[in-house]
């Protein structure tokens, strides 16, 4: 049989960081492309823990469960969304598939396809993807080192009537950048007054690495679930684990509970094993203690990072020291198409996520992805060499 | 704000049986209406033993995996699979959060919005749910105690071209009938020579309540996946463990791979520490054994269920014995009104499916559909008492 496929999933084409995640699982590749947590920082034991305690619950654990998720940690996530100025109810709030899945869903509840979103220049690969499948036109807004530029978002707006914003304000992906305060409250003001949603995806607002600093979510700058203009989302995958795979959203209960209509066509609930693991470990562990553990370990990596970037004194390669997050990003000289790059560098035993991927179009070649949490001490050295090296060769060969 | 929702998730209607679902969470609710596994044969144990063996693997273990899902489970699902005569590599095979996932991204690989598909009538409720929010159109041919009938669906193959069949062959929901061998031979050379693709819904298919009886899959009998008819599903959820959300659909590899780009968008992976549970229990527990034990015990439900209807001499109420599955599927007499009837049984304290959820358009009304596999003892026979008390009273009111 030939099988005719929908004309979205043929277009879709596949995750180059999950291409490249494929092409360097050999031993000596060192990868600076995925966004992989630090697996020796994973809270085993703790979790260990947690997963026996729910098994004493008696069999009815591994029941069918509802579909927004499991009551008792929806009930503890508000405390900690509470924590953090975002004030909500269990039922207004749906746990999902790890954030990934709540971008998804509330995409597929809030527009039709041929509908537009405004999103980030660059944003987040796997969200265009979404956008992608929904059929979505994709129109995208300049952003400088101080978040996206309201005045270009505006006009955006005005011209093309976006059905929906996605942003990741705090350290942002690929970027690390952070939008500050002004950006934050224009936006937020802008998309109310032209009653454009937001989806705002935060899964790395935890990782900062100036304990102290605050970036106010544009959640909690409105402060109002019912009838506002944020949906945000978050992830235990870079505090806690990702194969555990649990996300949840916020927001206007009515919305809450579309998604949770659409939520049960696509897989009736996500895993409540993983939820009640979650659940068992909040409990008994100190997860900020654990979270500050994690946000100086990667500080430290970012700058070692820096550091063997910046002792190389490359010519015409720039980048930002993100606040937070996992990711630096570098512009390269000019003229240097970084999947070439990438192509040469791979050779040499080292991968990133060239830049361009992070585009709906006119992507910005000259521009690279790395990530710094996942490698440490002599490794990350020789990545950095290698990385360095792939450089040198291609910018001499041009 | 004022949000415009999309117009196919709008119209969705929440499942009745979720919805009865959570009406029905009172203590004395008996409920014959979610498809619920007796908790009381879940392999607690087992299960608690294999989820602390995945620890001691170390931190890997929780970290990303890939969208397939995790190596070792679809090998050793391969050998499940090549033991009823469908033989597929790991590569023809994709893990989902549940089966239900897997109808849901297959069906967005293989139609457009406005497409056809084809439909037993009655078929599975939340099947119906997912191809509503896809956007397509539902016709359904008629089916007798064989299966699904032959000449009905060449006829609306032939007047509609329906990209997709979707059908679960042995013990339906929610008919709990099994297909004839001769249906099954004329539905796949029917399916092959109109070019279309047959989505193979299995969750029941081991739950079979005369072990020695065979009943092979459409995927056996085409016996070749490469550019295949056939995608067959199942899942762990009635034979271990639902809340661990573990589903698998197995086909040729070309359309598998289109639906893990679409996966990777909806959510990356599924919970690889469900996987990993499943895999270490199916390495140290023998499923098989444990398989018959539940077999033979919602074998005995069943006739208990039975035996207390058929007790009661009603008038024009009539069922058909199914050889395994999970429900009952009664005919009502004439002209009685079966969400009418489940008000009035609720009220009563029992509750169930109205037949009418299950039909995508022309619901036959006079039908309903009772679960016997989450009760026992005096609670099923106390059930039936009030749902026949019901009965009763509404065919003496009408």
């Amino acid at each position: 049989m030939d099988y005719r496929f929908s004309s979205r999933v043929f277009q879709l084409q596949s995750s180059a960081v999950r291409d490249i995640l494929k092409l360097t699982q050999g031993k000596d590749m060192i990868s600076f492309a995925g966004g992989l947590p630090a697996e020796e920082l994973f809270p085993v034991k703790a979790l260990r823990e947690a997963a026996d305690r729910v098994f004493t619950a008696g069999p009815g654990v591994l029941q069918y469960g509802v579909t927004e998720g499991y009551m008792p940690l929806r009930e503890q996530l508000c405390e900690r969304m509470a924590a953090k100025q975002m004030k909500v109810q269990p039922h207004q709030m749906i746990l999902t598939t790890g954030s990934q899945q709540a971008i998804d869903l509330l995409v597929g509840v809030l527009t039709e396809p041929g509908d537009v979103i405004l999103v980030e220049k660059p944003t987040y690969l796997a969200g265009l993807q979404v956008f992608a499948l929904h059929g979505l036109k994709v129109i995208a807004a300049e952003s400088d080192e101080h978040g996206i530029i309201p005045e270009d978002a505006e006009r955006l707006i005005r011209e093309h009537r976006p059905k929906l914003l996605y942003a990741v304000p705090t350290f942002g992906n690929p970027t690390g950048r952070v939008w500050s305060l002004e950006r934050r409250q224009r936006l937020l003001a802008l998309c109310k007054q032209n009653q454009v949603p937001v989806i705002e995806d935060d899964p790395y607002g935890d990782i900062k690495f100036v304990d102290q600093e605050q970036f106010p979510t544009l959640f909690s700058l409105e402060g109002q679930a019912e009838k506002g203009t944020v949906f945000y989302t978050s992830t235990f995958s870079k505090t806690v684990a990702p194969a555990l795979r649990t996300g949840w959203m916020i927001g206007d209960s009515g919305v809450i509970a579309m998604t949770a209509k659409a939520k049960q066509a696509a897989d009736i609930h996500s895993s409540t094993m993983d939820q009640q693991i979650l659940s068992q470990l909040l409990s008994g562990f100190d997860l900020d203690v654990h979270i500050r553990l994690i946000a100086k370990s990667y500080g430290e990596r970012m700058n070692e990072m820096h550091e063997l970037l910046k002792r190389q004194s490359l010519q015409n390669v720039t980048w930002e020291k993100p606040k937070g997050g996992m990711f630096l990003w570098l512009e390269l000289p000019e003229g240097l198409d970084s999947e070439a790059l990438l192509r040469c560098a791979v050779q040499k035993g080292v991968a990133f996520v060239p830049g361009s991927s992070f585009y709906a179009n006119h992507p910005k070649r000259n521009t690279a992805r790395l990530n710094y949490t996942y490698n440490t001490g002599a490794r990350t050295q020789q990545g950095v060499e290698r990385f360095v090296e792939a450089i040198g060769e291609f910018t001499a060969r041009s």
